[in-house]
């Protein structure tokens, strides 16, 4: 054992009494002629936490003199029509800026930290919380010249995949009020949609293609991906990220398309199982089909390959949300390097215990603390297991990948549900929601490369917008890849929309 | 919240007590009207880990057929003068192999996974654990042409720094027994000495330089680094590593130093404050530097850096490893990719309730556990705080090694100890070990590669060899390079190595 005293000074506070409480909590028993031994080893132990708790904290730098924080404020009603604003402010380089993003406006979901701040998470679970840094991609998208005008609604600490869960109220799609406007990015979606997010003329291809609309999902994609990739040097999970230095330039690849069979050589694998989620939408199933045809007509080869697992992927994702979900909240993570913001951590803790936050919390978040604590003694060994079946569950994918450039799946099975009653129970509002991220929630735990886009409208099946012929929904397909292959990913999504104007097509 | 179901079969055991009790353990009350709803939810919850937990497990694949597992025994005790095998084993490829560890044999720490290996880990806290997988470093030295002869003993958990722990026996100092052989790789070290890991005559250089013994550390660790090294696409923290076709040869990178100053140019900073550690004996300081004067000698520049948070690596070691220590040991880890041994969690658990187990649990096990619950009370930010400032001592290296090509310490502050008493009482194994790794256990935190390498002899202080003309003990340096450059590491020890006979050098 590496221990640097055993002689602790005088007046340390554990006593006898403190280290039987602790030997209480852990259900063990010392002996007695051992118990004064470990209690000196305690004792110099709180003297090495309290002197590390007293050091100032280790916080990645945000530089408010360059970066200065303007304009922050609440979002007026009048603003805020879908809801979709959780707080405004004004942030861009002080210094004359001609990077890749000079010019475009952006929001974030507000799930990332922006120093100075408030960060609410679309939650009253937590409250009162406002970052002390920057989050990297905040730092690089100021960097690149972008303009930061607010922060937009995500749902209940992300924990609702529709859009009624935020504490600031329900955000309204912006193609139908009165419908979901999906989750947990719904203020994202609909800021997107109304063009506060990184948006801007892309006229040549605008007026060569006149069935285009003049923006590019993809080209916007490419171009954020472009500023923001890279290791960060900070969190562990980038590391295996090139250096910032060495980060294709997506955009930039993206427009040497343009010959007519533009996905000559290209395969692409359609997941079958994909298309057997039992709460399948059959003209969604039909949409998909459509959108996969046009990358046919693009040169492409597209075929169905068979990948049995993807039909686990929800129970393996149960697995490790819900009981991942919870220890973090219990402990705030551990095992990693990076940057822990122990102020939230903190607040976490305060909530659990606190009964009035505690009926705060939304019916999902409550869900990950009941499921995590059952699970942890019911089935002690889930999370492991559920761990180490991602990885089956990535392999399989890789295995797919070596036969094909990309896979495709519908991306959610149905469109767009209304909102729930106000005074719905925990359940009503969970039901709006069952199987919805069928096709999605494997990628969360496989960490492949996906881009999700629109292709297509269709009319809802329930809800305010039944029967009125102008309510049409939009339908999505994933585009996924391999690891690091994101430009292929790009690529395949560019020269679909390039060729077809989902806003106008249905199945 | 992402569920695939809200409809629990029938016969499902998630009755409205077991949620209460959930309820209970967690702290919290649902009120009256929303507890049928949330009841459904674990019922649903249940019915997807119990899904999960039927499933078969994704364990990494091992090749038995080509390494056959011949001879697994326990170790005779005429066969272990030194108490340094856990236990025997003979696994070599069976096809013919020419690979760069052809014709070499190798013990491993017995805390890497050997299938059908039992692996004792020094403890008799957890007990009859026997892997179902070899861990990748077994298969790249199997795949090398590498020939595993048994486990060495590491000590008890791999929680001591000193060789008497282990639930096998004390583990004897190949250059004087009844002192510590050090910790926790105790049984590594000594199989070393013996010639029982990779050895080799490294005859060209041997018969050119008399005063060097026929055996290289350093080539042996970098043909054994260039062997094992590089992704393995299973654990995440090797994702940022070279794909092995990648992976630099190290081995050969060293042959080709043979000028006579072959340091010219190469700039070493002393870590000022490795030199300032309270238990630092002054004879290992001097000795520490004339290994540094042979530096200088053969080219190099070498002078002192101040790095003042280099003094607070202990207090930041004993946040991270108390603390997630406990939470590891409790939870078995959450929050990585990569593969989970699920069985040996459930042993942990399993010890943690068994009075007869908890009695056998070394000092420094049952110290971790005591340290962790109480700081989870009393200091809920500690290991959050220490791990952001583990990140601000890898910075601080790293400023560092932005002026200096490496940095070297002393290794440990003092020689070897003798080895406590048979009945010495907790608090007394202890001693024999405050401010040990004084210099070592920031490292450990900041993930430096450092090659730890002998630079001399001392007569001990204390114990059965005081006096006795012929009993010296080790003496060794530490060279600490910049992350990804362990070819600038093994280059600087290599080309002191060639030129010092370390075990005839003293202050």
């Amino acid at each position: 054992m590496s221990v640097f005293s055993v002689d602790p000074k005088a007046g340390n506070p554990v006593t006898s009494a403190v280290l039987d409480e602790v030997c209480k909590s852990l259900g063990v028993k010392l002996k007695h002629d051992e118990h004064e031994d470990y209690r000196k080893l305690l004792a110099v132990f709180d003297e090495s936490a309290r002197e590390l708790m007293e050091m100032d904290d280790y916080v990645p730098a945000t530089d408010l003199t360059r970066f200065p924080r303007n304009d922050v404020c609440h979002t007026g009603a009048s603003d805020n029509t879908h809801g979709a604003w959780a707080w405004r402010c004004s942030i861009r380089d002080t210094q004359p800026n001609a990077g890749i993003l000079a010019g475009k406006t952006t929001c974030l979901k507000d799930m990332i930290s922006v120093k100075n701040v408030p960060m609410l998470m679309g939650t009253e679970f937590v409250s009162g919380y406002t970052p002390n840094m920057d989050a990297t991609v905040v730092t690089r998208i100021l960097e690149a010249g972008g303009h930061i005008t607010g922060k937009a609604v995500c749902e209940n600490l992300c924990h609702s995949a529709t859009s009624h869960s935020s504490s600031t109220g329900t955000v309204e799609n912006p193609h139908a009020k009165g419908y979901s406007a999906g989750g947990s990015s719904s203020g994202s979606g609909v800021l997107n949609f109304w063009s506060h997010t990184i948006h801007w003329l892309w006229q040549q291809r605008a007026h060569k293609r006149p069935s285009r609309t003049n923006d590019s999902t993809v080209l916007d994609n490419a171009l954020l991906l472009q500023a923001i990739a890279g290791t960060d040097n900070i969190d562990d999970r980038s590391f295996a990220a090139p250096h910032r230095s060495n980060i294709p330039k997506y955009h930039d690849l993206l427009q040497v398309l343009d010959e007519p069979k533009r996905l000559s050589g290209i395969k692409i694998g359609i997941i079958t199982e994909s298309l057997e989620v039992p709460v399948l939408d059959p003209r969604v199933r039909d949409c998909f089909s459509n959108a996969a045809e046009g990358f046919r007509k693009l040169g492409a080869t597209v075929e169905e390959v068979s990948i049995p697992i993807h039909k686990k992927g929800s129970t393996i994702w149960t697995g490790v949300s819900k009981t991942g979900g919870y220890l973090t909240k219990l402990h705030g993570g551990a095992g990693r390097r990076g940057h822990v913001m122990h102020e939230l951590n903190s607040l976490f803790a305060e909530a659990l215990n606190d009964p009035a936050k505690w009926d705060k919390a939304y019916v999902a978040t409550k869900n990950i603390y009941i499921n995590g604590a059952y699970a942890e003694e019911r089935y002690p060994a889930l999370l492991a297991k559920a761990t180490n079946l991602s990885r089956k569950l990535r392999d399989a994918y890789d295995t797919a990948l070596q036969s094909y450039d990309v896979l495709i799946t519908p991306t959610l099975p149905y469109v767009a549900t209304s909102h729930p009653a106000k005074d719905a129970s925990p359940l009503e509002q969970i039901k709006k929601q069952v199987g919805l991220t069928s096709n999605t929630c494997q990628f969360n735990q496989t960490g492949h490369p996906v881009l999700a886009m629109p292709i297509g409208m269709l009319p809802p099946l329930e809800g305010p917008g039944v029967g009125k012929e102008d309510v049409k929904l939009p339908v999505g397909m994933q585009v996924i890849g391999r690891w690091w292959e994101e430009a292929m990913v790009l690529r395949l999504g560019y020269a679909w929309e390039l060729e077809h104007d989902w806003k106008s097509m249905d199945a």
